[in-house]
């Protein structure tokens, strides 16, 4: 593995032995989440700088953390490499994602190596904790809840079509560098009453939600917090973004650990999504999740 | 993802969520390892049956598991399939892996799905858990410590150099299916000083624990126990046998949990790995693991 052999705090053993040990808190269950990073479906070399990559790869999965209310405890990354890709590419992926890993207190503590035919290939998986049966699963969202999501939406969408556009973004917001709502999210814990990360775009996670919880659900178009460069229908459909959706019955405030909190809508009987524009018409809201690079 | 969701046991919330939830036996700690396997690296489809591929995909999780005397808990597939492939070779491939699995009680309890551009790629990672401090290491190995082998050696080695002589290998031995020793791992602990598994031969393996023990060791080759079918030099380089390497100052049994158990050599005061014929010269052993199937 190119990078340093990391342990300490529940990293007992890291790289080097056949599995890593860890050693959790006391009375508090475990989060596990697996994501993969392919290139031409997640990313593409002449459009993300190898720090994003990497930025971008853990993100995948420090947002699944954020998004049950979790704290990471440790990374394992499963890295595939064509033998032409220059090891200066890797190192500048590695500071990236462990640039990441530091500022959330994730050790880096394992994961495979290999030689890849056909690009670069990540798979990384985040382990995190939460305290005993305090996890926010998707599945308790209650009709009168209202729905909430934290930052702003479609970043991800609007760079996308302005790259594919053949646009060179150096700068795109937090585009390149999103960051995954870790502290929004444990505070969470005991207010909301389901959250799902918007990583496959509005339309597609409220599905979600609303599918796991059996309820329905009615968004004000107008309250979607539109991100600067994005449409509506990037902040709809377009995915990528990271940031939280959750449900709540209880008071809630317009900025949780810094970051701005929307209100977009309630969880209603039945099971449709619906959007509902300013003068009150409203129409059902079909989940066109991202679909990620492909042509 | 193709299988059905499954929770039970540790396993509080499967597939279906941001993340899985695990509950770990109190008082145990967490081994954790991620294993890819790549069309044309490790596997090809015109060799391997898909059931095969699915078994040897989740054998190399859970031989890692055996090597630190550890049980399974939870398993996380993620897989990237080229749009092309039929259904039934995902089916197969999956029947392979669980049936596995449900012989060790280990839960497919989340992963990834992805598009692949290029073969089918599949990355697993087993959570598995060991009383607390109890885990074997690679580096506990002492001079004056037996080193053992279960089990025959060069099977791996051997099926693989057919295959590429072009035999179509039907009934291998164990070569399609092998077992991981997770019943022998677990009954080694307070017993071994020093522990792995023998994936990528044994004249590398060996060299891993030496490094990691800072020893030495002298290898008896009459004492090497050969697979029918392979050479010295299958059993010494071949890999890909999924046996446990390891050491100890105690009296080990010839066979444990039904698999025999063979001594080998010794560990040595020094660095040197060196192997001993029947006359009594000897001649350093020499790392040679397996290169997976890249041509």
């Amino acid at each position: 593995m190119a990078a340093a052999s990391q342990k300490g705090g529940p990293v007992i053993t890291g790289i080097g032995d056949d599995c890593a040990i860890l050693r959790p808190p006391a009375g508090h269950e475990l989060l596990v989440t697996t994501d993969f990073s392919l290139e031409g479906v997640h990313f593409r070399r002449e459009w993300h700088p190898p720090e994003s990559v990497g930025h971008r790869c853990l993100t995948r999965g420090l947002s699944d953390i954020a998004a049950m209310g979790g704290q990471p405890l440790a990374v394992f990354l499963s890295l595939a490499l064509p033998p032409d890709l220059p090891q200066s590419w890797v190192d500048r992926f590695y500071r990236g994602l462990l640039k990441l890993a530091r500022r959330h207190q994730a050790i880096l503590a394992g994961g495979d190596t290999a030689q890849s035919h056909s690009g670069i290939l990540a798979d990384i998986m985040v382990i995190g904790s939460v305290p005993r049966g305090k996890a926010i699963l998707r599945s308790g969202a209650r009709p009168g809840d209202r729905i909430f999501v934290t930052g702003k939406l479609g970043l991800g969408g609007a760079s996308v079509r302005r790259l594919f556009g053949g646009e060179r973004l150096r700068a795109a917001g937090d585009y390149f560098y999103p960051t995954p709502r870790l502290e929004v999210g444990a505070k969470l814990r005991g207010l909301a009453s389901a959250m799902i990360d918007i990583s496959d775009g509005l339309s597609t996670d409220l599905a979600h939600i609303c599918t796991e919880s059996r309820v329905g659900a009615i968004v004000h178009q107008a309250a979607i917090p539109i991100a600067p460069t994005a449409t509506l229908d990037d902040a709809l459909h377009g995915g990528d973004d990271y940031e939280l959706l959750f449900t709540s019955s209880k008071r809630v405030l317009r900025e949780i650990a810094g970051v701005p909190v929307s209100e977009i809508g309630e969880i209603v009987n039945g099971s449709d999504v619906r959007i509902q524009d300013e003068r009150g018409r409203s129409k059902r809201l079909r989940s066109e999740g991202w679909q990620h690079f492909s042509q």
